[in-house]
């Protein structure tokens, strides 16, 4: 296994103070706006994996837990969770901070998933991703299964080849 | 069912033209603006449907199938395909089009979730929603599926209590 | 007449919601916003009539009726009114919306004209535009007379030339 | 005649450096952006002269003479023409200069109008403009009949009570 | 000296109102979008000097006297004070004025140093500046302490070869 | 010292993708968007001391060393060099990224100062920062020159009051 890398190696570290320009009318950061955020870090932790231009191909598990509001710092962590032929799953973190309180709050998480391009913009094989902590295989494992998701729901795997979600359903 | 909605009357269309403004570095629509379109888009069919202010609770299914260059039209179509409680999925579909060279091609497909929210911006409940058209029906179908992925996904539903996606397990 | 469009062949609808992001400093949707909102979506209009390129060449009539609140809903609803050689008027009106509420408001009206562009970006001729409806007669009708204002008014036409304006004037 | 104000005091210039961002598709500055701009120093001109709050009310006249390039300046000059009771009526005329070419070109002009507001936001007189240069005074004239023109398009004036307007056409 | 410029053939004078869009949190205009503003105008006072495209290599003395609210007019005023080889220092000064209120408040003072390139994107000489007021003088002659400044604190000059500015330390 | 805190707690990263969106008209980043982000950063920074809100009052020593291309990463690195009473300086260090190249380049440096603002939005006093690296001291001891050399340019201190200063020109 010569060329592989761990999620440590993708970690992308995003800071933003939510300024009256992201907001939404109810004066809380803007959901679009962070989700505009989240591609862009995701990007680059994707992009030091496969050191390569990648494009988003798609977005996951977006769960918007609390509203953020203008003037707080959000802070998102991406983190690349498992490598597909050309494909990367990527795992994103969001909390916002209110410095001056003290409180931070976890806020957000998704999965956005990219395609590494070569030159004439064509998927290329990407580094294997190879898991180090506890977290990290944990969300390895999961991996698979959200992409089997992915399939099924797209329309484009049978649900009798995803196994490895079949066995999350037979496990009982 | 006095107080109920169907699909058409929630559905949405956004037009937008790509601007340089809105590209990544390959020069194509930036996948975080198009996310961002897309919940503007879909947070109106949301308020058709409750006739109050929603907020994003999640986005799922986000595929990005095309790229879209600049100076294509985009058109975004989003409509509430089912309604729980007090939450909505709102199915939206993209389009570019090349008018000039009479090309329309479809680009991007999603699922996002808004709840809504009454004066106090605590969750309030939502008029029911009854789809019509086949399409409208599976859609509807599909929703509590979906639905039953992101909670077992996000640690919020065990396994065995997810009857409509554990059918779709167990149905071969 | 075999090359012609119908002003429902070129109807373009703009959706959008009024973010701060869009304000001005009395918190009402910046008029100047509008503006580029209102030449985005009369120039795809133009384009469906054209199947080519546009650059707006003149603005009139733009009368701001009513401001329009942060949070509310712009629908703008664009349609070609009349073609001359390689030129379109296009007829805009805007309406805001608070769904909540269940108010619809007319707040916009305005002609703007685009010249169609072949590939070395000369003015290039235009289909024909033949009206069918009541309205889209009237509007087919006053397009000639705004077009002499504006040549009038701009110096290119001398008032004794514009034969349908003069009409207006001399037939009490 | 005790507060009267002159063109001159009102005058307001705007400078622009044309940014990728501020083009369209085809790589020229985007006429709505344009729009937004000139909105702006009209704005301000209109405030130099009632010393209130304004807002746009109408915009008349503009005609696109000339594209204009990315990094290119763009020099924005608004003066007042003429105060009716509560309104002022608005001169643009915008060049586009290219500074290490030595070119500077005319590429736009326009006429916007707004309303003064008191602190209850109701429409509130202000001070008459009086007018000074030759071709203040041939501003100044033709803003009554641009004045007609609007009322008489816009359904709220008869074409027999517009004096000067008719006179114009009965000239010959 | 035959291709010279005065600082007035450079001055440069934008016009901004402050919008919702350009606030921090705490409403007032953001440091950072008035710095962004305070580029562009300096730049174009340098391309007045130079005929050259230009691009920035250094800010200093920005000073932040007081803050500017929304609604405000922010007037900036460059001009270049002195010419090296290659590069030129402007200097800058903004004002907010809230005309209803007839205030005009000083509000920041800035130095900006530019580079003209060539075709190839290389430093290249630039015309010589003649200061004409005293104020003129006064700024010409500090440039080049603060020059100095510049080179000593960056590292690029030793305190023993700062001629002007030693002086000013040896004076008294 | 009860109430201290180290650089090290106050380091703030800032990752950005330069998009079409943020360039000039030679198609690399602006500057006043680079500008605007360093203000960002560092305003996080000076939180992270003061834990309360603050406000820009001086930038000084920016240099731009390199051009930044579309498509770069952008890397912000920023730590409070030194408190005074009621003000911080922050350091900035920029550097572009280009992964797939594996390049990363220092492009830009600065001290960005700030005010902590208590409830009424005055001044107020800030806790001591405590350097421990080799770096950190040096940075900690050139801040009370560069102190010096503001408030003399600024003409708020006499030459001879800064002692600090005075000793590095008389030190040969």
């Amino acid at each position: 296994m010569e060329d592989h890398r761990t999620p440590a190696q993708t970690e992308t570290i995003f800071t933003q103070v939510v300024q009256p320009n992201d907001t939404n009318p109810l004066g809380n950061l803007h959901g679009g706006r962070l989700l505009y955020w989240m591609d862009e870090c995701s990007a680059i932790a994707a992009t030091k994996l496969s050191r390569a231009v990648v494009v988003t191909v798609s977005v996951d598990g977006v769960s918007f837990k609390n509203s953020i509001d203008v003037g707080d710092i959000v802070v998102i962590k991406a983190k690349v969770t498992r490598t597909f032929r050309t494909s990367m799953e990527v795992f994103i973190e969001v909390w916002s901070e209110n410095i001056p309180n003290n409180e931070k709050v976890k806020c957000n998480e998704a999965y956005y998933t990219f395609v590494a391009l070569d030159d004439a913009r064509r998927p290329k094989p990407v580094p294997e991703l190879v898991p180090e902590t506890d977290e990290e295989k944990r969300l390895y494992d999961g991996a698979i299964r959200r992409r089997q998701v992915r399939l099924i729901l797209g329309g484009k795997m049978k649900v009798e080849d995803a196994n490895e979600l079949r066995a999350l359903f037979m496990k009982e």
